[in-house]
């Protein structure tokens, strides 16, 4: 990618997490907040300000880089003529978000064909921003900026492990993510995709978790990986695609998850 | 209480939480924060930032109020000559506050002698305060001030209900929580104090904990009840001695769960 596209592209994800920023709190905490139930089993709310969110952040696609692909969790998917795809999840967290709780995210990802280049967490309630990848790697946050960088453990003994729900996928999945959580020294729940953000902060060391999409887990990647840390699926391979997902702060602590996640 | 002792005791407990707030947020976050072990089984990190901000709270309580009682979770309790106790955990959610999350509290209570008649959720990062009793019940936070009002919920089907942990105390009391939860609408967790305040917020229904200490649930009472939520232990008697607490929006949630608590 040359200089002006990177440089355009940074702009661009700064514009679309405040576009969609103006939506999210429009809705956020309002006692009358619109919900209806996606999927016919289970509970996946939708709110009109994941669905406002979402239309803002393609308006800006649309006008500024019309070339460039676009998969949203709401609207679906626009084919790329550039060979960049916008990955966007209005609001990563839905549940977080109708519950009132702070850890639901804008997630906004840069796929370049063969990975995602760039990433952003945005948490706009706390004003918080997690920016990876492109040559960023920063938290802008209530107390100014500071440089995102992975935890130095090694040992799950030491480690700190998060996932959002007990359950995490399948029973089977399930089991997996307990038989790692039991080796380390602290489980937290319910972050959704705060949980990779703080991962990037060095403040916790692994994050696993199980039926993800695409838009859930590309913004993580690219801000995991410019912090320093390892994402993949539970086999190794690549984690852009969704379902399972690894995120680690070592190459040892990856290894260790691995290990177990691969064969309980 | 007289007019004057209301209007200096809100005036303190604001002071309280500004005091608490400058060391814990000294000590957020960083890489290197000096936590121990303070039970010899299981993981109940202190920190730096709590001692820190209990012993800057009580600094300011001793110098305008001496004659207030204190009970604090680190330094212990100083016996009331007024009648009025304040009762202090700088830090509530510690393994939150040790991962990063933006969970954790300041709790800030004043106890009478027969209940608390106020209590303060203080969430330092993110700049939130909620205060409820002495005829106060408001948050002030990012967006500025809002009124604190319970949901109108009154069935467990429509309800959101939260703990910290899914074990949540022994494995009977957890039992009970999630025969409560399989009830419910919705169950999230890791929200430590938070969870009280998204309930005096009208943003959740149900809050369900045990193995609590009294500086871990008076504040909550207080400003619960000050929103129009009820709170007890798990038999409907006086929750501020801590242990087992079911927080309710309505009397008939409230009802429903105390049933299947009592019961199971």
């Amino acid at each position: 990618m040359d200089d002006a596209t990177r440089l355009t592209c940074l702009s661009l994800a700064d514009q679309l997490a405040e576009a969609a920023r103006a939506e999210t709190l429009t809705y956020f905490r309002r006692p009358d907040i619109a919900t209806d139930n996606k999927l016919e089993s289970g509970f996946d709310p939708v709110t009109e300000g994941d669905r406002a969110a979402e239309a803002a952040m393609r308006k800006l696609i649309e006008a500024q880089r019309p070339d460039d692909g676009i998969l949203g969790e709401e609207f679906g998917s626009k084919e790329s003529k550039s060979g960049l795809t916008w990955v966007l999840d209005p609001i990563d967290g839905t549940r977080g978000y109708i519950s009132g709780t702070p850890t639901w995210g804008t997630l906004i990802a840069l796929h370049d064909g063969a990975k995602p280049v760039l990433g952003v967490i945005d948490q706009p309630y706390i004003g918080e921003r997690f920016v990876g990848g492109l040559g960023q790697s920063h938290l802008d946050g209530p107390r100014g900026r500071d440089a995102l960088q992975v935890s130095k453990v090694t040992k799950l003994s030491e480690a700190t492990i998060l996932t959002t729900f007990p359950e995490v996928g399948t029973s089977e999945e399930g089991a997996k993510f307990h038989a790692v959580a039991e080796r380390c020294k602290l489980t937290r729940y319910g972050m959704d995709c705060y949980g990779y953000a703080l991962l990037a902060l060095g403040q916790v060391e692994l994050v696993v978790e199980a039926g993800l999409q695409p838009y859930d887990i590309q913004a993580p990647i690219a801000v995991v990986e410019a912090a320093g840390g390892i994402v993949t699926d539970w086999s190794g391979g690549s984690a852009d695609g969704g379902g399972r997902a690894l995120a680690a702060a070592t190459p040892e602590l990856h290894a260790a998850a691995l290990e177990i996640l691969g064969q309980v």
